[in-house]
């Protein structure tokens, strides 16, 4: 062999696919197509041992035939060259409605019945699996949770090459093939998807290869891109990145030669893009391979049915034959359909795949269905070395005297963090993804040791900017959500920081990983996975400046109805508390943590062991500004509860209670700091939820209270529905009201503001206190004042007082 | 002129434009940028009268500079298009942080003060101008509501593409021009929206010319698109469908001259293939004119900043100096750059526009910012014709006798508001949007009078496809709609039918949709558009062929918290209903309408009169079914009351009615339908709200009420609060448990099942009544019975009963 062969070892490789080989491939695939068909049609007689008969039809046809064929013929070329080159594959399928087709795959590889015992490699186990397949008390007919070896859930579409990426960073030894469908392929996110080569480094991280699977057609119509010459296909990718090759036909024998040479080809420059990277050269900008695979919707299944077309066409797409039961030529056709894949040639007579088909498939943990990144036994995650948060923690002499962002800190931990886990390669098992928001968000301290990822090229005024960065910076909230979903879902840490009101962006995305982490908590086999942390900060209270459009906190409502094993909503009023919970966050496994804290200058109020203290407890007193010692609750109740959650609910709830200790002495009053919203679940509800007897420490059983809430206030009510008394709970918070206009000016326009709460209390006490009458005047002189104010601003604008606002005053005035 | 020169119009065109052209637009240009700039910078002597001094510079500085210069440009040029063509120009810019500029052009071009008499067209308007920008009571940073010609809210990125394409179907005459800034053009939404030609019709539509403005950086680095080269982003945009042409550089006058050249070739392709296509030629494949204009972020600002290099840098994102009212030198150079633009060549004494460059706007409602289309004054909304519903209503001899697909009449309805609002070129004002599930949701009877609209091949085995069909199918959540929010903000009208959890995915769009129309209703010169209806079909509960990712009510928890004057959430239980909430809804305006309703097989109710009460009431006792009569309500106050939103929570109600009934007949229970669930808020909080006495009428004041809700339960009972003890409220509803399942199984797997339903009603009466214990054992019996089935389905298929679930027998019994 010369070294110009060594160079090219693809062509090598396409050589040794000799035709035996592919007799052997295309039978393989045949026997996976009759596994896909039978558990969409079949409740027995998987290998039509007998003449089909109606009993043997299923009184429910359910399943999705029209991608299949096509996944299993990717899965038949990727089993050869898992086997050919001992590399490690992870798939990732897009067409989310193929779930029959990889259960085929991986009943025929061994590994399903290895972690569903029940499902034995043999007839009584085949059967089994096709009455399982979409039956109740069975398996969905979607890739999903049940799917040994996937970390996609095909339903929601869009997101397939997002989870492919998360899972190639930094994991140089992986290949995650991406299977994305022409359907898929017209969803925005899936198209801002394809800037993947930005951001891949062939150093360090894995390689994506993605499989275009062109079907041309979706539910009951043309694919875009069904209906886009090769050449504009080929262009679009091309521009983005990547080397594309169309493999394209209704031959089987030469699509089957054709993928694999493609494969071939693609996995040599992707080897050699790898090689020449590791040893130093600078490959970019790096073209990846891409293959574009043009095959007709529902291959190798009925061609007409009813004298009208059905493969190569939408009709394809669910159930090609209908009314099996009752139509006895559908059900003639169909069992010389079924047939044609020659069971007999697969299967012996006990239904076991016969031993040169078996051997077809890679052994151990190289299986498809075994990926050891797929969350399964053999499934691994380092724990995260979270360096000692007394490094990072705000000094808080007094509590209430200092101003802070409370979002600084964190940057600093999060950059040790970085540090802590950065491999000499620059790889590493802990990522930041942020819409370009990390310096705005007050992270920034984290580039001090790493860079914005970017593998395009970089101009001497750029800072922070390299091929190697930790930090994933894309204007795409999508991105950063479905790439962290990836990452942590194959066993690494991370965090998506992002403005507040534009975490909605991902919220779908987040609902359904919420549903994924549900099913993977219960599912046979799977492992727990590190949770999906989003901070949310730039809140909707401090975006005075940008607005409206900028002012929303959507996604508590969205995440708060989500199953409670999987869910928390964490409002640190302050830095160190921020600190605490994001410590907490990063330790935990398989959860959706929503952390939600402003990035701007905001009072500090505990110390690192109070904060520790108030996260532990999920909701407190906070006895350093109430009237009252938690010890003579039971002797001297308060009259009125005040509780906050969020920091700015925080410092109006601490200001009004200083104008109720200063104008109404006698009125007692106790404020109560939230933390961890859904611990007021009651108990049962929720695993953090509040214990009873702890709930009334808090709140008594019928005291009124008056809580400041971070969100829309709405969201508070059905959390204490099944506390006693719940109606008591009168709750503010962001009503959809602000513009540019000052941080005080919102929480007037929201009415939560100190005056506001003030007025509350006094409304909902049962006492009338001396002195009340007088605050209440004061309140509303002090609206008045302020709405004054900001009418004549514009008329006086250097007088204006509000344009930051301090409270601290006040509560010196009581420190 | 001969023949050849007529052929090609844009040469005439270039040639036109001299070099004295070229200085007017390089002063008005100059003139749009200072008034730019002074909005961001100062509160007082906004054309240097005097020397600038630090009282005249804002005490906060806020705004956007970096995306400015690229805006004035593009509307420099625009300017001179349509005065040179007349032809109407709409534009949509997507870098939502221009505002500054926008209004700078508004002001110049002389409708800003029009709209706004206070912001005079003079010194003392100027003042004003300056003074209002981000300021407390004065107008946000962000293009959006208040910038007048405007359809698009620049705070949340990824639409723009979106709505421009919304506001041309359907509009020959009009021509998009729409910005993308290349931060937006990283999103998900944006990148799928280049497909946009693969849906616009030359004959029909009007036409979208997208400006891709690349200046290079973000926030605080750069863009994918900036660092990629020429030849990929226009191998990117030409593979989708466009012919680009790049303008590039940093020399003003060459810039100018090249991007008028390039608007002047762009107009003339556009008009030759529209022309082509009108006169009934096929220009398909037609590639629509771009342009990548490549100028610096900041361009004319300040260069470098103490020795670091702002203008071509994302330092000149927001405030390229800083601290200016401090530092003298930053002060000087403020002066020196405003200087630049030679306010004394640009205004007269007073703060006029010299008359040879106010000449340089268009005039009246060709001005961009006085667009009839974008809801100013002179915009007009055609009112649907929407047909006698009696065509459509379903027979109701008896309410629960019969099943129907609910959506199946609206599909029939639809169909001929179809051909009612077509013009005889193809045209219209209401069109359907759905990604690929018009007849998946049943309403495939729309596609009897028009096709879905392709500008793709057609191939012979293509059904209901075409060039101008009124169905727009892709399968993208953000495209639909984005292009119906465009659709309608320009006055037409539409429905967006999709599957309940996937109208998730634009969750966030539909939040800034209600935001920007809360806006809209009480800015000046805004007339109401019509509204964003939105078709959740497909639900949760009946997505137990698909499982569990594809139930998710979680779009009813987005819209319900949002601003009460713009939000309406309907749950018609039957098919009638539905086309009565279906014309109230698109004779609305200015709302954003949820519609919840299945597309299964549900039993039908109520004949068209009855519906229309109900829907006329928002909430209503079904006496038919109850088990007394309203008048004896105060005589006999009922027990317990049930009551439902939705269709298969009625189903439920009635059942459980049903079965209390005939076990309990002594417990007085009523029923009550709830289809305008907003109507539950307090009176004040919600337009829909039922006034007190209604809502006691309907629940009494201290009567337990169990509720089975269509979705998360928790969404109901802060609706309720403000109402006479709603802790009697127990709510049973979507509680995120789900699977491939039976109907039924969803039910009792999410415990709303008839039978969960009586025993709430038996626990939380406050009566024993005779026969409870009995019947509450028979529900256990049920239940248990129900679950040994769904256990024991795997090995005894056939004998399920549970396959379909027909209670129809239950409700025959009461009939």
């Amino acid at each position: 062999m010369t070294a110009t062969e060594l160079d090219r070892p693809s062509h090598h490789d396409r050589a040794a696919f000799d035709e035996a080989d592919l007799d052997l491939d295309l039978r393989w695939w045949a026997a996976a197509n009759l596994l896909t068909a039978a558990q969409i049609y079949l409740m027995d007689n998987p290998l039509l041992h007998e003449p089909l008969r109606p009993a043997h039809i299923k009184p429910r046809l359910l399943g999705h035939w029209g991608t299949s064929p096509g996944l299993t013929l990717v899965h038949t070329q990727l089993n050869r060259l898992i086997r050919r080159t001992g590399h490690e594959v992870l798939v990732v399928t897009g067409p989310g409605h193929g779930g029959a087709a990889l259960l085929a795959c991986s009943w025929l590889d061994g590994h399903y019945s290895e972690v569903h015992p029940e499902v034995t490699p043999d007839l009584a186990g085949l059967r089994r699996l096709v009455r399982q397949f979409s039956t109740p008390g069975g398996v969905g007919s979607h890739a999903g949770v049940h799917v040994p070896g996937s970390i996609h859930e095909g339903g929601e579409l869009g997101y397939a090459l997002l989870h492919a990426a998360g899972a190639a960073f930094d994991d140089p030894d992986l290949l995650t093939v991406c299977v994305v469908g022409d359907g898929e392929a017209e969803t925005g996110p899936l198209a801002g998807s394809w800037r993947l080569p930005a951001f891949l480094d062939p150093a360090r991280d894995g390689a994506v290869l993605p499989v275009l699977h062109l079907n041309g057609y979706k539910i009951s119509g043309p694919t875009v891109l069904g209906r886009t010459s090769d050449a504009d296909v080929c262009d679009y990718l091309a521009s983005q990145g990547w080397a594309p090759v169309v493999v394209s036909g209704d031959d089987p024998r030469r699509v089957m030669r054709e993928l694999h040479d493609a494969f071939a080809d693609a996995y040599a420059a992707i080897v050699d893009l790898q090689q020449r990277a590791r040893a130093g050269e600078d490959v970019r900008p790096a073209r990846w391979p891409a293959v574009v695979l043009r095959t007709p919707k529902g291959w190798t299944g009925p061609r007409v049915v009813d004298d009208v077309r059905v493969e190569g066409s939408w009709r394809a797409h669910q159930i090609p034959l209908t009314g099996v039961r009752e139509n006895s030529a559908h059900l003639a056709q169909l069992q010389s359909w079924l047939r044609s894949y020659r069971p007999d040639q697969a299967f012996d007579h006990d239904g076991r795949l016969v031993p040169e088909l078996a051997a077809l498939s890679p052994t151990g943990d190289l299986r498809i269905s075994a990926s050891t990144r797929a969350g399964g036994p053999r499934y691994r995650v380092r724990p995260l070395p979270v360096p000692d948060l007394a490094r990072y923690a705000v000094d808080v002499p007094a509590p209430g005297t200092q101003h802070q962002e409370s979002t600084r800190p964190l940057g600093r931990l999060l950059r040790d963090l970085v540090t802590a886990t950065t491999r000499p390669d620059g790889g590493g098992d802990f990522r930041l993804f942020s819409p370009d928001e990390t310096t705005s968000n007050r992270l920034g301290d984290v580039l001090q040791v790493t860079d914005r990822c970017t593998q395009l090229p970089v101009h001497p005024d750029d800072v922070h900017l390299g091929p190697q960065g930790r930090v994933m910076e894309v204007l795409s909230e999508h991105t950063c959500e479905g790439w962290l979903e990836g990452y942590t879902l194959t066993g690494r840490h991370g965090l998506f920081a992002t403005y507040e009101a534009f975490a909605m962006v991902a919220a779908s995305m987040v609902v359904q990983h919420a549903k994924w982490l549900q099913q993977a908590a219960v599912e046979p086999g799977r492992s727990a996975t590190p949770s999906l942390n989003v901070l949310l900060t730039s809140t909707c209270w401090r975006n005075d400046h940008n607005g409206f459009s900028h002012q929303g906190p959507g996604l508590i409502d969205t995440v708060a109805p989500l199953a409670p094993e999987v869910t928390r909503i964490w409002f640190p009023p302050d830095a160190n508390t921020a600190l605490v919970v994001a410590e907490e966050c990063l330790r935990s496994r398989g959860r959706v943590n929503l952390v939600v804290v402003d990035k701007q200058e905001h009072l500090q109020y505990l110390d690192l062991a109070r904060a520790r203290d108030l996260v532990t407890a999920g909701a407190d007193v906070w006895d350093w500004d109430g009237t009252e010692e938690p010890a003579r609750w039971r002797i001297h109740p308060p009259d009125v509860v005040l509780a906050a959650a969020g920091d700015v609910p925080t410092l109006e709830v601490l200001a009004a209670a200083q104008l109720l200790r200063q104008h109404v002495p006698h009125l007692r009053i106790r404020v109560v700091a939230v933390v961890d919203l859904l611990a007021l679940l009651p108990p049962g509800d929720h695993p953090a939820a509040l214990d009873t007897e702890r709930f009334a420490d808090l709140f008594g059983t019928d005291t009124p209270v008056v809580f400041a809430f971070h969100g829309h206030p709405r969201i508070v009510h059905p959390l204490l529905h099944g506390r006693p008394d719940p109606d008591r709970f009168h709750v503010r918070g962001f009503t959809e009201h602000g513009s540019t206009t000052t941080p005080f000016d919102m929480v007037v326009l929201n009415r939560m503001s100190r005056y506001h709460l003030v007025l509350d209390v006094l409304r909902r006490s049962r006492r009338a206190p001396e002195g009340a009458d007088r605050l209440i005047r004061l309140c509303h002189q002090q609206l008045d004042r302020h709405r004054e104010h900001v009418l004549t601003e514009l008329d006086d604008l250097p007088e204006i007082r509000s344009w930051v606002w301090d409270p601290a005053p006040l509560l010196e005035e009581h420190a």
